[in-house]
Parts: C-alpha cells; sequence; structure tokens
C-alpha cells in the first residue's frame, strides 16, 4: 500500500563473465544486468535498481549503499572466499535488521547464506544442461502470483536433495529434473527483522535469467521482501527493571 | 526401539559456582551436577551420563568425547567468549552429523548456539525472582509427555519476547511471567542431521533444575534428540555425472 | 501493486446486540458496524467494505455477494448453529477457491472455522475483563506491521491454552493475560488457495474493536489476505494420461 | 522407552480384491493382509496387529477395537462413500484425542482424512506404471530412520501436485516420477492430541507393499505415531473462575 520506491542491489560477484567467453556470450551485460534488467521489467517504473560486483570498491556494498537497500540480490559461484568478511558481517547485520535478501543459485555456498543458515548448505549437483520442472507447492503466496506450474527450464544444473538447509518457512516451488532428482528451489526464511529467499533457477552457462517467469518470480520476491519496518534497527537487548505493567506507569 | 545405552554429556561452564557463594549455595555440586542427577532420576539405568566444565582441557569436549556422545546439554552464562572456537566449531560440526543438542536457558548467547541459528538469539530479560508458567502447546510432542500444564516455577529470571530466533520447527512450551511478558521457553530445530532442543526455565540462583517436572522434560528431551542416523557422516556434496536412474545400472 | 479496490465484507451473527442492553449500549452500530468503521480509516479509500447478519436473506452471503468479496470476516457467538449448513459449505468454498477469511474472537466454534481447520477449536475461557497483552512474535509479518508490542487491551475474556488448532502456518501474535495464561491470539492458515486469519482480541462486552491497533492489525490483516490468484477456481482434479513433457508436445 | 505392546488396527475397505482378479493376483492376501504382514516384519514381537475392513460389522472399527487401537492404518479407493458417517465420526473423536492415523495412497479422498484436513485434499493422478523415486527431505526424522534416499518403486501410479492439503507439519519425502512431476509423498501433522501420517507410495495395482523399504518407513510410522498420552481425552473446554494462580489456592 506504500508508494515509497523500491530500492534494490543486484550483487553478483562477476567473475566468470570475465574470464570465460562463453558465460560471456550468455550473459555479455553481466549475470547481474540481466537480473537487473528482469527487473526493471516486472518493478514499477520509479523503482531505483543498482548493481554491485566484487571488484567495486568494498565490493560496491558499502553501509551507504546498504542504508539506501530496501533487497538485495546475491549471485555468486567461483570466489565466495574472495569476499570480505567485513562485508558479510555489514550485509548481515543490514538483514536482520529489516533488509530483504534474495540469494541466487550456486550463492547456496556464499557466506552471507551461509551464516544466516547455521547449516552447510550442501546439496547435489550435476551440470548436464538437463530439463527442470519448477512446480508450485504454494498457490496462496505472493511470490508464485501469476506463475505457470510448472515454469519449464529447457536446459539447467541438476540441484538435487537432500539440500542442507533449515525447515524453511514456506516451501514455495519444488523442482524435478530429467535425470530423477527433486530439489526446494523456492523456499523462504525469517531471520530478526528479514525475509529471506533463495531461488536454485539460474546459472552462469544457460540463459535462465532471461526467460519471463523467472523474472516475474523474482520481481515478485522483491515486493515481497521489503522491510515491513523501515525504521526498526536490530531486535535490542533490553533489562526492564520491573514487570510490564508497572513499567508502564 | 533401539537397546543401545544412551551416551549424555552436560556440559557448564561452571564458573559462577566458583566465584559467588550464593550460587554454589543453590548448585554445590554445580549445574551440571544437578543437571547430571536429574538426567540420571529420568533414563534408563544403563544410560551413561558424564559431564565437563570450561576449565577441563579442550573444556572436557574432546573429540574422543563428542565422538561418543549421542547428546549434548549446554548451559553457559558468563564465560561465552572464553569458549575456544575451535572447541565451537568441532562440536557444531557433531551437531550436523546427528549429534543432539539441548541448549539450556542463558545458553541462548553461547557460541554455539548462535552459529547453529544464524541470528542474534537476544531477549528481554528481567531478573527479579518472578513466577513463571510454562503452557504446553504440543500435547503430541515426546518432549512433552507426562509434563502438566501448566509448571510452575516460583521464582525465576524473566525471558521475554522478542527472542531474535530463527522460526523453530515446534513450538513445544510458551511461558508467561508475572509481569506480564511471554517466552517460546521450549522451542526445537533441525539443523543438518542433527536436533536441537533450547529449553529455557533453568537459571544460576533458582533451584529449578531440582524440580520433577523440569527433569522429566529434560529427560524426554533427551530421548527426543538422539540421533535417527548414528552412522551417518555430515550431507555429503556429490556431483553425479548421470541422471538418477542412469547412475544405478 | 494492483490498483483494484478492496472488496471486503464483515459478517456478524448479530443477536447479542438486539437482545442485550449492555452489548448494544456497547456497540451501538452493531459489533459488524464498529469493525466496518475501522476498516473504512485504514483501507484506501476505495474499498467496499459492506456488512452482513444472521438475520438477512441467505444470511447475506449468497453467491452474488461473495463472487464479490476478496475478503469476508466472521464474528458469531450464540448462534452458531443457527447459520445455514448450505451457507456454510458455500463460503468454504470461496475460501478454498482463493477469498480471503478473518475469523474473530468467539468465531474458533463457528461451523466455518471449525469445519476447515479439522479441529474442535477448543480452548479455554474466563469473563472478568481483565487485562490482555498481544506480544508481536513475528515481525516481519506484513499484519504486524505498525503494531506496537506490546499492545494492551485494559479490559477482556480471557482465551487460553490449549487452544486445539492444527499447527498454524505462521504465529504473529502471542497473548497474556492477568490471570497468567497466554493464547496464540494471532495465527494464519493456508488452506486451497485461500489465506485464513485468525484473531482473539474482540469480544462483544468490551470495546476491543474501537482500539486504534486493533483496527490497524484488521487492517494489515485484509490486505494480507486478499486472494494472490484472482481468477482461479478450485484446485481441479485431472488426470493426465502421458507424463508431464509429452502433454506438452 | 516403554515395554507396552503396540496395538495396531489396519483397515481396508477391501472390495478391489473381490471384484478384479487383476488385483487379488497382486495381493491375494488382501492389500490389509500385505499391510499387516509387513508391520509383523517391523514391529516388536509382541505387537497385536489386526485387521478390519468395509464388510465387517461396524466396518470393524467399533468402539470397542478403537479403543484397543494405539494406531490405525487406512486404505481406501472405490469405496470412500461407504464408509458410514458414524464410522467416520467415531475414528475422528479417536484421533483427535490422541490415536495415531496413517493414511495410505488413494485413502486421501477418504471421509476421514478429508474431515481432518479441511481442505479438498485432490491432485493429479495418472496410472501407467511409471517408475517412482522417494527422496528424503528430513534425515533427522524417525519416519526416515534406515530409509535409503531415493527409494524405488518400479512401477508406480502417479500422484502429482497441487496437492491440496494444509501446510504439513512436517515434510519427510518428496517423489518424483518418470513423467516428470513431484508430490509431497510423506507428510506429517498433528490435529488435537494425535500424530497423523499420510504415505502416498502403494496401490492396488502394484506390487509396493511388499518392498522392504516401504514395510520400514510403515513400521516407522507406526511408532512414531504412537499416542503420547495414552490416558488423555479430548482436549476439555474449560472455564476457570479466576486467574490461573488464585485456582491453585
Amino acid at each position: 500500500m506504500s508508494t515509497a520506491a523500491i530500492r534494490v542491489t543486484v550483487w553478483n560477484e562477476g567473475v566468470h563473465e570475465k574470464t570465460d567467453p562463453r558465460i560471456a556470450a550468455v550473459y555479455p551485460d553481466g549475470i547481474h544486468g540481466a537480473i537487473a534488467a528482469g527487473l526493471r521489467e516486472k518493478l514499477p517504473a520509479d523503482s531505483l535498481i543498482r548493481t554491485a560486483t566484487l571488484d567495486d570498491d568494498e565490493h560496491g556494498l558499502t553501509a551507504e549503499v546498504l542504508a539506501q537497500t530496501d533487497v538485495l540480490l546475491w549471485w555468486g559461484h567461483l570466489a565466495h572466499d574472495r569476499v570480505d568478511d567485513a562485508v558479510v558481517a555489514r550485509v548481515r547485520d543490514r538483514v536482520l535488521a529489516g533488509m530483504g535478501l534474495i540469494v541466487l543459485h550456486s550463492g547456496h555456498f556464499s557466506k552471507i547464506f551461509v551464516s544466516l543458515m547455521g547449516t552447510t548448505c550442501s546439496l547435489k549437483w550435476r551440470n548436464e544442461g538437463e530439463r527442470e520442472l519448477v512446480w508450485t507447492l504454494n498457490p496462496t503466496h505472493p511470490i508464485a502470483r501469476g506463475i505457470e506450474s510448472p515454469v519449464v527450464i529447457e536446459k539447467q544444473e541438476m540441484y538435487g536433495e537432500f539440500f542442507d538447509i533449515p525447515t524453511p518457512d514456506e516451501l514455495v516451488f519444488m523442482s524435478s529434473f530429467a535425470g530423477g532428482e527433486v530439489f526446494r528451489s523456492g523456499v523462504t526464511f525469517r531471520r530478526g527483522n528479514g525475509k529471506i529467499f533463495y531461488l536454485s533457477p539460474g546459472d552462469e552457462s544457460y540463459p535462465v535469467y532471461y526467460q519471463e517467469q523467472i523474472r516475474q518470480i523474482l520481481g515478485n520476491a522483491v515486493v515481497w521482501a521489503l522491510p515491513e519496518r523501515p525504521d526498526a534497527g536490530l531486535p535490542v537487548v533490553t533489562n526492564p527493571r520491573r514487570g510490564w505493567f508497572e513499567n508502564t506507569d
């Protein structure tokens, strides 16, 4: 119901596109460029959509940028260990304070995701360009709004269970692969004041982020992940000296 | 249905009992001693129940001890930051591999709990020895078996919401305090192959761990937290080269 | 993100206000009148808010009215058994097809709520006008947006656990009462394509529905409960003759 | 930890085996016979395992039988509408009072399951004898103990999402089919004092109930579903006249 413009930052390590011409051929503007272009199609016209990459100063995620970000999208793959721990801590504090976070595909092994989950976040995988079907398991979820079931991805890396994550708050999408595996491909988590969505479809080798339905999912997810308490800080440890009702006198 | 003996390790930092005669008067055998005594009442006679404290070598949590522990209980309060990170990592690996973990009261701020939750784990508190009522919200849960509702704790430190934890897998107990606050006082989490139970009743200043019903809850929780896959290691990242059914040929 | 006007129907049995002057003094325009007035304060100006009561033809819930209702609020107390089963079936079909449903206070024993829950929906109660504190347990939930924690209700009927409902999808609010009881006072459920919210604060004897914060919760809940798939019918049983990918040829 | 014998009743409508020689050839002792034989392999030797069918007096589910049943298994397919409503109500009361219930395959459309779920319980299906893979999503769950992932069922009826059930309490198994569909094939629900498990593998046309791993799942499920409160009746509506702590004087 709000009229405030949505402020999104799309983060991508941006390494593979620079080192492998085959990847660059799929994503000439970078994976972040393709994701940002999709969000420009799906979000209101006054949304502020910027990108940031590993090579930027402070990876492009300065305190100032984060303070002006409602929802952060995260894509990483080859360079998780090159992300500075101080930046990870800063992002994590912002998520717990209310910033939305959308973690994509191989970002399951990113420092930020692993630190917020508390598990190994490991999974099975196989990259042979096989068919993925993304089924909607929760038709009442705003992230599934306008999404057909299944969404068909013709060629994709297989991600399979067991996916070592905490029990999700909500299981929105479940994928099957031509090889027979299944995967919880769209799941939500609440951490502190922040909402987190993990979406597995999307890979550096396949043009998944150009698909209309994947773009719709990401647009829906940004709106869903908007902070509910824009002015709230972290949950504060307090030590009231008297019972609740006495304190109010 | 198993006949294997249950192997439990009760860990306590064991600091306050040594430094404050008032605490020592409540727990002359240490908090770990009182908890272990309670488990000896409630678990089968062939259970192996040992204790470990901060001052022991490697805090008493060597690889050998952990390998022989089915369920670990954790109590800490003043000395969270004195727990060695290497020991915390070792415990965490064991939990994800299947060891049960029961975190008690002020252990909400322990390194092991915070690292497995991914949130701040902060809460409200007030120590004025007020009445706590522990209500059962899930009568089907094995941890609530034989537990009256409410359990009455005459004098207790108040812990109040907002308790900054991930959404629990199961909400077993909910407490109210004389001051009007509420608290999710008995909650479960699944992480990797391991089951985790957090129980807030219990404090160094009050004789809570001598109460029969609290002892029953802890005994129930140990049985519930037993590993389901005693021989399983951590979930393994695998990279099958072919589809599932082709791999089976 | 939609611009369509929100269409709300507030249903109230409307019996007690007519038969007891003390109730009529609290709610001279009926409980439905007070709830509708609150929604007019909190929802966009172009929202369509109507009311319906037991004495209306078909209880005011004709197929036509339901077809034009995005979210239905339900208040009942003395006359649950006088609600026609055919109307209940009609409402239930609409909820499963996507209409939002907000069940209030003593509506926990309404036919529509019990049939959607599958449990007895029983609870403890005591009506002595005691203080209720409504604590927010999920600060990321849109229904809790702008809500202080706790919301204080000076005089209220006590509702206490055990509340015999299925495990809620989300636990948004938890109440404590002056008498020491706790209650899951704000909970969500997904059923079919529909979203359901139960809110316990609100009673015929106390002016709860005039409180600004309760009105805010109800306004938030209506927006949250809007159908995500306005054109969807009930989930359809289908019998595809071939595998998914063959059917698409 | 209990030594009481487990009392199980396996209910099967038992119609198709009598009317179709092809079904009788697969299950010469009836589907109930095959299930009971599997439980005799997997449960302790002193377990009491009986069967009941539609044609028995009161469908074999008299008040006396139910009073002596800890866990009831339910298989139905062609004759859901021939099950007497009074028997369904009796079973439902027993489940809410604590009896475990395991609903199998086409039992998703049984009166007892639909009434406990509150939804349509519809799904997609196709009977072409295709391969089903049953993946474990929750390795900590006692029902998954000793179960390989995936369990392979060579020929099976396809059941596919969207499966119109409430959000399960726990998602233990997820299946994929050769045709590409996915299905929540092993899910738990808590209703009142009772635990419910739904398992979709198993069909009248295929010898699924002879598979060792399916028998292991059913044995595990019976142990899991045992009542935690053997002496408890239904949750009772109570109306305490004073606050909790005053009532205890």
